[in-house]
């Protein structure tokens, strides 16, 4: 294999961070749009590191036709040159090209992506190519960030990770919901005499499902290391629709030793909001393109989140505030109940305003 | 819930790392062992934080009959006292109890764990009590450390974390080795008029795996984020019950764009040394207690991986030292062939005496 990248790339987030101007350096990325003028070509170049783009200026005439014909939207290119100072207003910087690989054309044509949005419907047919959209991008880019600060917060504390088992012939909550994991022929299941499936031939020798919480482990393993969390993806088999369901998801399960319940909620709290913290800090500008194109006020919200101490409130008071509060709740309020979304949404949205443990 | 550690407490591995002498504080953890004499009992308490204990020492003049009958091992306790300097030379400090908090005794006739020391073999029926033993305990404070690790490695280079699906309805790498994972019932898993499986009656209407790699996903986001890697659970159902075959097993897979096979190896390297790194570093008293139980010259061994640059070798080159070796291979060498175990351990262990890629 050629070596065309010995010269290490320069991430575009690093270089925009601190634009070390008038340096030779190179850039690697996809084409997101190209403007074309008769001497000149400027290229919107996109390497994922984040959501900003740099403009790349092309001279004509110091890169072959061959190559410049395949700079189109959504084409792989190495690009050497030199970062000045922008001309234009829309970017501090931009890189005037010297060298030009194409590494990965992209046919003019049939490239399913082209400057107008895209639908997040659009992206269920093509769902290969969602890494390489703004909306796609900032998400994983941000639940990078946040699993990352998953890991220092509890790290920091002196907690030790723990990879609780995804399959299990245990059942923490309520085998109804269970996905079951088998090596038998579906076509021709072996049935004992007694008319029972022969789980002595599958693999395990026994009914295995996957896992719905790590918590029985973490428990145990808290138990001799004192502070533990899981990490992992954990399975719900339950047909339900919403935007609360998933059938595959991860799920961060802590489990202290010698933790009384103010205890809990101080660590709660606080790991909320280290990960806030984490997210405005860190992943400033996909936040700010989420709010403008998804969700108005989200900063706000996470800023609010960050400053407000979180209310400590007994089951009994919660009680007494929702039925004093006259709203006419679709569950009628009395003590003993489980409260639903919607008490919950009226104390934290309306009677407090701040969020509520 | 009373709060008896609103007074917080202190990890051993914090107290031991930096004793500060004459200070007063709070530890909890678990008994390893008491000795008694007539108005004295020393107690090795563990808390899961470091593989060593901390000596307690228990006047029986300031403690209950009640409570000092109960401290036995395996029993959980919260204890106050002042940190001073040990008489004793097994230890540099040991605590002076002034209070003593039962929180979970043991009964000393029942409880599993004695003095002695037991087998491997003997905790596959005492699972939930392998988090109390040094072994296991060791093992998971290692595993945590290298997990962490290797996570802090690839943030600090700009890679992004994926959480790949388990959930899969591809094939990464033939499919004799997966699990299938389904809702169907298997005491009459309904079949179609033509007499196959009825998929569409299942969970995702379609013949569903647990995934072997996360690999083609990494791709297709490498593609757009630049460099990612996996970190997460895969499963093989393979029927090999050997030490390197596992059904469940986290896999780590990192997925650059615009590498080549230099950048891949340099990579490659520089991971597995930060990985030895830190164990070394961080966990020096669990390596030396392994070393010691199970692995004479472990240390030794990853410190010459860490001070050795690992050879790049190509193929071909592979091929002319393996047949020159004279060596009776049970592969017979010639060019073309997959290498085997046998021909790697020869070019590590013999030949080159060094890491090889």
């Amino acid at each position: 294999m050629q070596g065309p990248t010995r010269v290490p790339r320069t991430r575009i987030s690093t270089l925009l961070a601190d634009p070390a101007v008038n340096t030779d350096l190179r850039v690697a990325g996809w084409v997101r749009t190209r403007r074309s003028g008769k001497k000149v070509s400027f290229v919107e170049l996109n390497d994922g590191s984040t959501l900003d783009n740099l403009q790349l200026v092309i001279d004509h005439g110091m890169i072959s036709d061959e190559v410049l014909k395949q700079v189109t939207t959504g084409a792989a290119l190495i690009a050497d040159g030199l970062l000045v100072k922008s001309q234009g207003k829309e970017q501090a910087v931009e890189l005037q090209v010297r060298t030009l690989e194409l590494t990965g054309p992209a046919d003019a044509e049939s490239y399913p992506l082209q400057k107008k949005a895209h639908t997040l419907e659009f992206f269920r047919d093509q769902a290969h190519l969602r890494p390489r959209t703004n909306t796609f991008a900032a998400v994983l880019r941000i639940r990078h960030g946040l699993a990352f600060a998953v890991h220092e917060f509890f790290h920091r504390r002196g907690f030790f990770h723990l990879h609780a088992p995804i399959l299990t012939g245990s059942d923490a909550e309520g085998s109804g919901e269970m996905f079951q994991v088998t090596t038998l022929k579906q076509s021709a299941v072996p049935m004992t005499s007694a008319g029972e499936v022969d789980y002595a031939q599958d693999f395990f020798k026994r009914k295995t499902h996957l896992t719905v919480s790590g918590q029985l482990e973490a428990e145990l393993v808290a138990l001799g290391l004192g502070e533990v969390y899981t990490f992992g993806p954990t399975f719900r088999a339950e047909n339900s629709n919403t935007t609360r369901h998933l059938a595959e998801f991860w799920m961060i399960e802590p489990e202290m030793a010698f933790y009384d319940i103010a205890d809990n909620m101080a660590l709660a709290e606080e790991f909320l909001k280290h990960l806030v913290r984490v997210a405005l800090d860190n992943h400033a500008n996909d936040l700010a393109f989420l709010e403008k194109t998804y969700d108005q006020g989200l900063t706000a919200k996470l800023r609010a989140v960050l400053e407000t101490p979180f209310v400590r409130l007994d089951y009994t008071e919660a009680v007494d505030i929702l039925q004093a509060s006259g709203k006419p709740f679709e569950f009628a309020v009395q003590w003993g109940i489980d409260l639903q979304s919607e008490h919950e949404r009226y104390l934290v949205e309306e009677h407090f305003q701040k969020p509520v443990i």
